[in-house]
């Protein structure tokens, strides 16, 4: 792997895992072995790395928000669709949990991060009203706007909410973020579609009231 | 007011409006007309700075997401719930939306934060409850757990997700953030508890078609 590759892929580890405010310039040529002045022979300046990361994210994520979705028969076709999408957001999760550091160092980043949230929507969208062509679900024009809307917020906010977990509830990876996304379809969902979601929900619903005595 | 109070005003404000990224101790104190020194005297850190402004966002949530929450007649009582909640997270809505930040100059925010999104899951879930047991919700035991974490999803983070809209579509208050968290209710509302949402449907609903055109 060519050294500027390596960078990028240190750096990425170490914003998911440590945040960026612990990850400085300096601890990324540490932990890949390599000298300050070589890191920054690549890279000027923290805001450029970022900026090629978030051009990463941007290019990976591209192929998966076209509208040429390809056919959706089930519940089960959607849920690898979301999957898809949690895995990219997932691995450039620094980006979507740590927005205004984001902004502050890479000043014209936001048009970006905005026609990446929009394509979620947009895909999200077509895929609720193919859906809906489908008869998968039963639901009218407003709902399926805000519905599509609920899944694009699920889809690019909701690592960060799980950070909010206490340490013991953390950990959830894309599956997890997934069902949360699918559980919204539920009211919606003809009669005979509902089989997958009562699979997902027996696997992955947690118990909420242990959470609930918590806090009272 | 007391120049601790004044100093704490500012950085919430600069925080808000610029994120931490770009409000350094130096800018608050020369916003504020004091010497970097007074300031210096009243917090030693930004890290002691923000550390008091999650205590006051902390202090300011907890007489919302206790559970005696009085009765709940209608949606519109649920709403100003809703209301209340957005209002304090909003006010505090750098602390949401730059997590890794605030946990890299806090270290021991976390325990904190999850306690505070613990509270508005529970105040939530005692809210659909309430409104199960006064039948203006039609749900199941499931549902209502689901619901509940998906409406303190929305309080949470949709200050968040709202930063990624483009710039003309940004600026939305407490006011359609609530309305989103609202639209969740939708398909579990009895028939004569539609009134009020199709009242603010009509109000906020957003031109969403010319988004997907945007995109595609």
């Amino acid at each position: 792997m060519k050294t500027n590759e390596r960078i990028l892929e240190q750096a990425l580890a170490l914003f998911n895992a440590h945040g960026m405010g612990r990850t400085s310039l300096n601890r990324i040529a540490s932990e890949l072995g390599i000298s300050s002045g070589n890191l920054h022979y690549h890279f000027k300046t923290r805001g450029h790395l970022i900026a090629r990361l978030i051009n990463r994210f941007d290019c990976e994520i591209s192929p998966l928000v076209g509208r040429n979705i390809g056919q959706i028969d089930g519940i089960d076709d959607f849920w690898l669709h979301l999957h898809l999408l949690f895995e990219v957001c997932l691995r450039y999760r620094f980006i979507l949990r740590d927005i205004d550091q984001i902004l502050s160092e890479c000043g014209d980043a936001l048009p970006r991060l905005a026609r990446i949230r929009a394509g979620i929507e947009a895909r999200m969208l077509e895929c609720c009203r193919q859906m809906h062509r489908e008869r998968i679900l039963i639901i009218g024009q407003a709902e399926i706007q805000s519905l599509a809307l609920h899944l694009a917020f699920v889809v690019c906010c909701w690592p960060t909410f799980d950070m909010l977990a206490s340490a013991d509830a953390a950990g959830s990876g894309p599956t997890t973020a997934a069902y949360q996304a699918l559980t919204l379809l539920a009211p919606f969902l003809a009669p005979g579609q509902k089989t997958y979601l009562d699979y997902l929900r027996n696997k992955y619903l947690r118990p909420q009231p242990a959470l609930v005595e918590a806090t009272a």
